[in-house]
């Protein structure tokens, strides 16, 4: 059994001024069940707390919140709903993993190469186009619905992925988070960016939830991905010994990415 | 496995400038693991999402959190820090009991004894008591610091409870509760309030995380109770079959307790 757990605040997670309550939800399940599928774990059920000043519709986001469980074949069982002077939405996931087999941080080794299972930004350049009112943009529903890669990181746990991150915060950022807790430095050359996104968006941009997967065998992994119908990974680099080496296309990444600032 | 989830928010659930950040922390574990106690569950795990604006020390939350959860046995295994506006804490608690045999709200029959755990309105009255900067009241650690009653929900399932809840929102609240899902109504003849409590407290206060336990047997109940070294249970009424017979005292009950607004 593995369990975790995500919380969304709105004005620091999510701008209700541009999404709605609903999106808050929806995003909340996702960021948690996203939790999940980088560890490769088959979900199984979800309890949703919301605490919602007067003006936003508490059950408004509480559905959202369970039409993205629903989606993601993770049901909501359970909740609690409250007051409070800003809107917030805590969910916290159950799954289930083979016992000794969820896919960690932290055992990305020398060599192993890096994948990253789509297109990264599109969530940032969603919501750039929502500041500028550009409700009908591409990324627009990148940026609201997001959709967690469960059934590729149940793949990526069979076929021996060594670790395993999910781009919540930025590729920059969590590509420094797996290398901080395997030990391990990186080296990327070329990663996809989603149309429509800046190369910035997509490195620092976060909640796209794409996996980003280390792995010995990559032909073999891309391989598994299409034989289960799968769209095919990129192989974005490799997994360096030394973990002071942090390149992205031949320049010392310093990690940028969303960072919660908490005292 | 049962699965439960509450949030606290500060403003809402609890003053801040009463009690501590470590308090905050603490009162959300509680009022988790006292659901688990509420169904007779065995406490397992915790995780724990922590939102705090700049001036409030998010690990000070944490710690108060992890203390509480190490008294109950139910580790904290998890977690999200973030920043926000307002203070929440949101803790999601995971516990085992055999297998359809959790004790539900809904099961208590009519002609059943009315049972509860220990005296209410202590944590009503030290919240009184820290209003008054009375900080050495005997009731004040009822207030900061409550403990969920787990052993007692355990002898309880285990002793053929046909309903449980635990008295997080006043004692007439969660009566009128536990009689709503039941389809039954309730005849209360008394009740012990904790010293220095007013029955105003008792009834309406909540937080006291004692145990309603509807029993056929009571004097067997009770007879568990102290062969486990837990204190004697108190007898405090009766479930009746008519849904419209609330009577406290000799006097019709209006549901009063803590009641969260959510629109």
């Amino acid at each position: 059994v593995v369990f975790c757990t995500d919380a969304a605040v709105a004005g620091v997670h999510c701008d209700l001024d541009l999404v709605g309550p609903a999106d808050l939800g929806w995003r909340a399940s996702v960021a948690t069940i996203s939790d999940l599928a980088a560890m490769g774990a088959d979900p199984w059920c979800l309890v949703v707390s919301v605490a919602t000043p007067p003006d936003i519709a508490t059950s408004e986001v509480m559905v959202g919140a369970i039409e993205a469980a629903r989606l993601h074949g993770c049901p909501v069982v359970g909740g609690d709903l409250t007051s409070s002077p800003t809107a917030m939405v805590s969910v916290a996931a159950l799954g289930t993993v083979p016992m000794g087999q969820a896919v960690t941080r932290s055992g990305a080794r020398p060599g192993d190469a890096i994948v990253l299972t789509g297109p990264v930004g599109g969530s940032a350049a969603g919501l750039e186009a929502l500041r500028r009112q550009l409700v009908d943009d591409e990324n627009v529903a990148r940026h609201r619905r997001p959709v967690a890669r469960l059934a590729m990181g149940q793949v990526a746990r069979r076929f021996a992925a060594s670790a395993m991150i999910d781009v919540s915060d930025g590729l920059s950022l969590d590509l420094h988070r797996l290398a901080d807790a395997s030990g391990v430095g990186f080296v990327i050359e070329g990663f996809p960016v989603a149309a429509g996104a800046t190369r910035a968006q997509a490195l620092g941009g976060g909640e796209d939830y794409e996996l980003v997967i280390t792995v010995a065998d990559a032909e073999a992994l891309a391989m598994a991905f299409v034989d289960e119908g799968l769209s095919a990974p990129s192989v974005i680099g490799t997994i360096v010994a030394d973990p002071a080496v942090r390149m992205v296309d031949g320049v010392e990444d310093q990690p940028i990415g969303w960072s919660h600032d908490v005292s």
